[in-house]
């Protein structure tokens, strides 16, 4: 990571937290690790974030729809799709210090370091290793590993290392007072489960037919061990999914048509296409026969924002087994080969699956920049969020010049004009160019002012955020002009 | 309750099945106890009351703004609350059947069958020993009550019980995978602390004035014992708070305020009156000064949606005490009697909370309507959802009269120039006579039928679900006209 680069991620963390977008949880308790609060501009850009994703999704394809199952539930689900067996991370306890390790993230550290001391040919050797014992999921040959390499902790700085073991990445809890009756459930893991278990009665409520999508937004919860990088990385954190079934023998079609569909979403909202490139995985989760994330590209380097996955008919066919409820769809559409309808089958799945935390971060690096000025505004720099206009937490703020002479009752009088259709704020105090400089930082497209003249003849001065520049408009056209801007048809249409 | 009600309420939630609204949680797998899906039109209702309530509250209020804190909080902050020692139920467990109940409940349905039998004087001779025996926590007391009236468990039938404890609501899990450093975590109960601790940081960032507000919508759990009446009491439900910060001395008024101002947000849907009441708190909780209730009259009674508290100081002295933090606030407005600044002081507190699960159940309730036809369209009867047009999932259907002669086609692109704007379903199949009945299933206030006199002259026929009445407008005026009736302005305004 160049200095630049790891100076821009700290200063948005800074301005995050100093904007009101992104807390720590628990502040005032010294925090409670890999959880975030969102902040008041932060939960609105986090909404307009989930506004684009659930009308490009839901509102403007015909066939898909939106639902919102809950967190909590039943505990076989997790057994059927296969987390409660194998969503898990191999664990290493150093006997002194008591701390406890992803034996894989030792490696790599390890490997890092190799490459930083110039040791090109160790690090390339002992990654292929691990890779190897993580794929055959040797885990006494991950402990070798750690001790061949003399890998010691962090924190005791010896080498006295328990065996590898699996951990579950799950949080559990128990359900019902019954004394007899209280069942382990799990917080999960991912929300598209939730959507598998509901296909059919969306398909039959909803009379859909293949191909169709059900896409949900919501909270997810996994037990990291190494949560880090702010936001990247918690322990709670929230999804975007859709689950579109199809017709076996279709995935791959429908797979390149998501694949591409989703680029279009993301660089959609002006980003720098260089930013983004596909990664193909090469080894293939056990329910998917392809998968491409969608990267963006962080100060720390290329991470996934997005994966597209094609995962078969897995995950329906294990709730068919495990259910002992037929989970088939009736395709009455004719199979031109045969001239009989396709008839019962188990749909095959494509997923889109965004995490919305790292879509966060990735909008707020993207925006924040701090700009170089002239002497246009009396001040030598200024921090500015260039969000997308749909995305900004405050589409306009309202200025009285002064707190005087009937300009707060004016200012406020064109406000209750614009508030039923927008997110405003309203400042008088401090100079001008002070309040511009507050709303650059959180990101406001439009400051408009309140002077002696909108007394007379109900003009404005209306201040673009991006160009600074300001003109003169009548009162009556700000609806229009900032309807025009902020309108979702520019993302959409 | 009577018959009739009895049935309304059962018909409710079969329709909320069958068209998709909501489900029962993980109903393959025979569901999980008092969890629910939201089914693709009942997202969207819950989605369109979010907003309602997020725009009314954060929105139209200068001095209010909204959060989005994690369910994860620092444990220690559920000690200060007083929910780690004080938020559980009074449990007591059969012998022989192995069964928990609460004790209160047990109670309440022998004092209910008392009524039934007309035992008028044991009933009320109970009631007020059992409150007694609760507001005094007096545990052995309740247990002496069950067994002097010769309760008996419903399952075993003996009367063979244990002592009566207190049983914690929270959920609690494990967080972290360090060996020695697991904490146990809850699952909060309440978004409100979430508001109080993040106080301070949305204040200074947000450069907040008392009095201001902080709103949150968010899930929240509890263990209830009875969890029973479909999604009125869940495990798993969610809340929409705001907590509202004054001067200390000043919370009367503002509670009066809040509590006028919350009954007009429910009156604004259109709402029969006569069915809202308030209802007073005698029995105060620890924190709170005055505490009123809105209570809507379900089928099976008048029952809580929304509370009004006047939370005093407590949750942020507490906070103050378990943090060592200083939440004091600086008030800079100089005080009448004084003539200096009112200065550093800990803000008192009123919280406006709905359970919007339950505000759900209400609308669905109140819009539900079998409605007995003459013979305007060739049926007897129809089901009609009379929502409010803001709140209806779909805002219009687009019908195609024929799925031939470019009708379709025309129909897609009337629908595209809608889309960007407004939730939209598009039907082909069945008669439109049908199709109408789906759609007022479903509160669709709009149909939208292209027939072949639009390929010539771009008319259209609009149905209106509450009227039924028809009309034929140009397809240029549609926008228009939905937008007039489903804008929030209608409730804003």
């Amino acid at each position: 990571m160049s200095t630049s680069s790891d100076d821009l991620f700290k200063n948005v963390i800074s301005h995050a937290k100093e904007y009101g977008f992104v807390f720590p949880s628990s502040e005032i308790y010294d925090g409670l690790s890999a959880v975030y609060d969102y902040g008041q501009y932060g939960a609105e850009l986090k909404n307009n974030l989930k506004t684009y994703w659930w009308k490009s999704m839901v509102q403007m394809n015909e066939n898909i729809v939106g639902i919102d199952s809950a967190i909590f539930m039943h505990p076989k689900i997790w057994k059927a799709s296969g987390h409660v067996d194998g969503f898990s991370d191999p664990m290493i306890d150093n006997k002194d210090s008591k701390k406890r390790y992803r034996a894989d993230q030792l490696l790599e550290d390890k490997i890092e370091r190799y490459g930083k001391d110039g040791k090109t040919a160790k690090a390339e050797r002992l990654q292929a290793d691990m890779e190897q014992a993580l794929k055959d999921e040797n885990l006494p040959r991950l402990r070798e590993l750690i001790v061949e390499h003399e890998i010691a902790c962090p924190v005791s700085g010896t080498r006295n290392w328990t065996e590898v073991r699996q951990f579950n990445l799950m949080f559990s809890t128990q359900m019902g007072a019954v004394a007899d009756d209280s069942d382990v459930v799990y917080l999960r893991p991912e929300t598209a489960q939730g959507i598998f278990v509901n296909y059919l009665n969306v398909q039959k409520s909803g009379r859909m037919k293949i191909p169709f999508g059900i896409a949900q937004i919501g909270k997810a919860f996994r037990n990291e061990v190494i949560a880090r990088q702010f936001i990247i990385r918690m322990r709670e954190f929230e999804q975007m999914e859709m689950q579109f079934f199809v017709r076996p023998g279709t995935q791959m079609e429908w797979f390149e048509y998501w694949k591409e569909t989703r680029l279009k979403w993301h660089l959609a909202l002006g980003t720098d296409a260089a930013k983004y490139r596909y990664h193909e995985h090469t080894k293939l989760a056990h329910y998917a026969d392809a998968a491409f994330d969608i990267e963006f590209e962080f100060p720390f380097g290329f991470k996934e924002v997005e994966g597209i996955h094609s995962r078969t008919d897995f995950d329906l066919s294990q709730h068919q087994k495990f259910s002992n409820k037929k989970l088939q769809y009736f395709d009455p559409e004719v199979d031109p080969k045969t001239n009989k309808p396709y008839g019962n089958y188990v749909p095959f799945v494509i997923e889109t699956s965004i995490g919305l935390d790292r879509m966060f971060l990735l909008t707020m690096i993207n925006a924040f920049e701090e700009e170089a000025l002239g002497n246009e505004e009396t001040q030598d720099s200024r921090t500015v969020l260039r969000l997308h206009p749909c995305l900004a937490p405050i589409k306009a703020a309202i200025f009285p010049l002064t707190k005087k002479d009937g300009l707060p009752e004016k200012a406020r009088e064109i406000m209750d004009k614009l508030k039923i259709d927008y997110n405003l704020v309203y400042e008088e105090k401090d100079a001008i160019g002070k309040r511009y400089r507050r709303q650059d930082a959180i990101g406001t497209p439009f400051c408009i002012t309140v002077d002696h003249q909108t007394l007379e003849d109900n003009t404005v001065t209306i201040r673009y955020r991006d160009t600074m520049a300001q003109e003169r408009v009548d009162a009556g056209e700000l609806n229009k002009i900032i309807g025009g801007l902020v309108s979702w048809s520019n993302l959409l249409g």
